[in-house]
């Protein structure tokens, strides 16, 4: 039978973790103690995973960039940014899509196959705040995104309440006053849908405008078609608004294909407002006003973090939290199409 | 100084790929020699590569695919077809991108990280013909797109020119004469470009139509920014069109937004027609007519393809070539909005 690590730990008289500290090259071992376990090894024969120590020291060169879904055009920008930074670094990016699956979304963090990449970005969307202990990894992590806080990982996020309360201040700011959000998520205590409309809310208050139920539009994943179908509910039900602020670009592609339908004008009628500022947004017609949360800060935050572990090995106790810098971006959609246009 | 397959070869007395063969498990090996190459590996503590050894018996069950851009929508819808059907068969896709450069081309036939998975799905942009024999790998591959034909490998190709006669038949159909052009690659005699220029320009001659260099609008990248600018420099330069057959979807977004801002309608003025059928095609307004290349069928052709060259280990002499069905798509770009909209 093949010799084990546990048997060459046996064998040197240290233990497993010191063997394994051995086997992946890390620094600050005592010289004997290496020694003795090298022997043991050899000894053994003891045949080392070369896989896993390609990685511990760096080997493979390649990290792992797990998103939801790359046909929301945010995640496939993000990935885009994320794999020029890495390539900055000489790190070449694989990336994963999970469909935000929870059981895709642990295999990230728990499948044995992540012993290929020397490190992981990670933005989750299936898994919560409860799900905070499985980011305790071996191995260098980086969590994007607003599911998880506090967790034992650097983070990069979004400052979504603050970015969301400013879009919602841009449209009153250009006097409208019955602003309908598009995107909710009615219930859920934590990810960006309810931190946005947090800021939303927060705006409208702070405006000394009652929140109207009504004018919060549900919709379950954050696409172009839920967008319409959303906007198209409300209006369906005779509410009355004259703005939209849509929780991401592709929920306003919608609102603004289904406005169009209707022969609703925009911005006059009803202005709109994304979120993301994906590069769609500057091709729609009108163009469309959005709020860029910093993707490139983002990815190269995320990187950065990511490098540091994988070259210093040793997690430190300390772990990062990175807020990106956002800025309102508008565009005609708000501020209205040149003179002569409609 | 550690043993190699070399020294195990020189030990036993056979060659290096049949240690290598014993090693990777595979089937048809006498008895008698696998004992001797055993027995050899052992004398000489040899370490066998697991990683590489994982990947002839199958046991990452990870395949790359390999595209060039996935802020391309085309691209990024293909890997979320690629990761379903990939689902079906038990493997998980990781997906690089090469930005169509050619050393990142190259690596993803090379790179000896390779081994780490079952499979390659490769969608080349930069690598052309000549490159042909790059194909020639001890990998399961399987090449997408029309940069490379007549490879030693499977693939899975659009029907470019005559999806492209389509599209221009689809506007001669509906009386359109000067047909544009926007996406030319300008001497390029292989990949989609030339293919599709093929195409549109085998149609207008079926019509009995001459085409009209003035019409013919060089792009470089396939992106929405450059099917602006296209389109613009034709019409600055006073050029006459009734109709655009933008390349891609990508190209024709760019079109209709630079045709919005002129105030020339849609299609009144100037049907558009793209190439894709990308999702954004039906949020566009007016929403834009295109033609599907038959992605699901690429998708499902390359997955299955690549999974029978997985599961059967040795390589047929014969490589299969697969031809997606067409099929053209009119929406309001070239057949109009519903009575009363404009």
């Amino acid at each position: 039978m093949a010799a084990t690590m546990s048997d060459v730990a046996k064998l040197a008289g240290v233990s497993v973790k010191t063997v394994s500290n051995v086997v992946n090259d890390y620094p600050y071992i005592r010289e004997g103690t290496r020694a003795r376990v090298l022997d043991s090894i050899q000894k053994l024969g003891y045949q080392i995973n070369t896989t896993a120590r390609g990685l511990r020291t760096g080997r493979t060169s390649l990290i792992s960039l797990a998103v939801p879904e790359l046909k929301l055009p945010y995640f496939a920008e993000l990935a885009d940014s994320v794999i020029a930074e890495a390539e900055q670094v000489g790190l070449t990016v694989l990336i994963e899509q999970t469909n935000s699956d929870r059981d895709r979304e642990i295999a990230v963090l728990r499948d044995p196959r992540r012993q290929l990449v020397d490190g992981v970005i990670f933005s989750p969307l299936a898994l919560g705040q409860d799900d905070r202990h499985l980011l305790d990894v071996d191995f260098p992590l980086v969590v994007l995104g607003e599911r998880i806080f506090a967790a034992p990982a650097d983070h990069v996020t979004m400052q979504n309440v603050d970015a969301a309360s400013a879009a919602t201040q841009h449209l009153l700011g250009l006097g409208r006053r019955r602003i309908a959000m598009v995107g909710g998520h009615r219930g859920e205590r934590v990810g960006s849908a309810a931190l946005r409309e947090a800021g939303y809310r927060e705006a409208l208050e702070a405006a000394g405008i009652a929140v109207d139920p009504a004018l919060i539009g549900e919709s379950g994943l954050w696409h172009r078609e839920t967008g319409a179908r959303t906007i198209a509910t409300m209006l369906d039900a005779g509410t009355d608004l004259d703005a939209v602020f849509a929780l991401n670009d592709a929920l306003a592609i919608g609102v603004l294909r289904e406005l169009h339908t209707r022969g609703i004008r925009v911005p006059q009628d009803v202005a709109v407002i994304g979120f993301d500022d994906v590069e769609d947004a500057r091709f729609t017609y009108p163009s469309l006003s959005s709020v860029s949360p910093g993707r490139a800060q983002i990815a190269r935050s995320a990187v950065a973090l990511l490098h540091r572990r994988i070259v210093e090995q040793v997690a430190p106790a300390e772990h990062e939290t990175i807020m990106a810098e956002f800025e309102v971006v508008p565009r005609e959609s708000t501020l209205g199409l040149p003179a002569g246009r409609t």
